[in-house]
């Protein structure tokens, strides 16, 4: 894949998605905003809205679709349908497609939420010299399902899914602040240490992604993650639905530095 | 107004508006959350929240209620019909009834939306030696229609009101920042200085609450202020709606702190 400055504007990025390349976005286009993707039917929309509303921290909303459309102002000129590498289809809770496009699958009822992903902020992480080792690697972001349940609307309930970056001590307080500044990318970890307290039993076998390795001296810190509306969609089982594939996410247009609080 | 400490707990706040006291909220119950209401019949929920996610820096949403209900998780024990000083009562726009309570005027079918309001960082403004003016003065805080139009969602439109503190030069940084750092209480300023580049032409008749003098060597900072969707009420015309009246706000337990992001 193209590294050089053109190749990683987000308009190109998204150009070879749509021709059909696939593969974790981490990393891809720094300084730019990345998002999760959520789509369910008109009928199921104030459910997810409220959902977002209530657990905002896995669930940052940064845009909304009027129903069956499939442009963002997040990305002109993007389309919803293709411009991703990876998409799920779901029906009643159950995955029934993994592909790299969903023109097919399309409904003109879909409700598209655009939600903040923690990839954005890693570029914050790498310019405040806070090591990511999953972009060191090449690989997806390490995901798991918590145990802690996320706060029920209307139809929707499930567990909080989190992400996992390993970060030596002496960059903690580095890493937390870096993140805080970004409410709409998850903000602040919801738990540094150990993964027990959150439920994980093996960091080594995580429910999405790829697992990295996390050294002796590293903390395990964890983010609230985009993927949470995913594990809704299958405790829920609304009658359908489409989202990115995990670690596979929509990039924008938008500039990370906007959604910087201070 | 008692001013011990027992008398500034938010229950007891609480009550005091329940038996019918009123006045603006502005420096009650300091440390805790205040937060603006508007509550729209179901079938206008969607839209109102969507209103919201578009329009986050004069609508941060802190809680939604089920329909119907008068309680929130932010104020165990509070009845949202009775429990602010003073209410506006809508219809089709047009406003029909300022009471101090609003039993009588309650539906079954009522949505309540708790947005976050700049009175609660204004504890923090004090404690940064940043003085608040119409805390001075012992007034509501001045309120302003902008010419900046909201984001529309559905069927709800309306331009962005902003609320105004003068601030000395010199504690201006002091004040971005504080305020920056509660994204739910409206964030960083939207606007430093002319107030005709907001479209606001005299600063000594606000549209809402009282005005306050502006001192040669002050500064006009303008926040986004909650009072947003009652501009957006009065534009869009749903058929019915519910507001807190300007100034005058839910009283909640929930800690200022529990927002800084950082």
């Amino acid at each position: 894949m193209s590294r050089t400055e053109a190749g990683q504007r987000p308009r190109a990025v998204r150009a070879r998605f749509r021709a059909g390349e696939g593969g974790p976005t981490a990393g891809l286009a720094p300084g730019h905003t990345q998002a999760n993707l959520i789509a369910v039917p008109a009928d199921w929309a104030y459910d997810m809205l409220l959902f977002c509303q209530r657990n905002p921290k896995p669930c940052p909303v940064l845009d909304v679709t009027d129903a069956g459309a499939w442009s963002t102002q997040l990305a002109p000129g993007a389309d919803l349908r293709t411009d991703l590498p990876g998409y799920r289809v779901w029906e009643n809770g159950q995955l029934v497609a993994e592909p790299g496009e969903v023109t097919g699958h399309w409904r003109a009822d879909l409700v598209t939420f655009l939600l903040g992903c923690s990839f954005t902020f890693e570029a914050a992480l790498l310019a405040a010299d806070v090591p990511v080792r999953h972009i060191e690697l090449g690989r997806n972001v390490p995901m798991y399902v918590t145990d802690r349940p996320c706060r029920p609307a209307g139809r929707l309930h499930g567990r909080l899914v989190v992400s996992m970056r390993p970060v030596p001590p002496e960059r903690l307080s580095t890493a937390i602040r870096e993140t805080a500044l970004f409410p709409s990318f998850h903000g602040s970890p919801v738990h540094c240490g150990d993964p027990a307290a959150l439920g994980i039993a093996d960091l080594d076998r995580p429910d999405f992604g790829d697992p990295v390795d996390v050294r002796p001296d590293e903390i395990p810190v964890f983010w609230a993650c985009g993927v949470t509306p995913q594990a809704a969609v299958m405790a829920s089982a609304p009658p359908f639905a489409i989202t990115h594939a995990p670690g596979q996410m929509l990039i924008t247009d938008a500039r990370e530095e906007h959604y910087r609080v201070l």
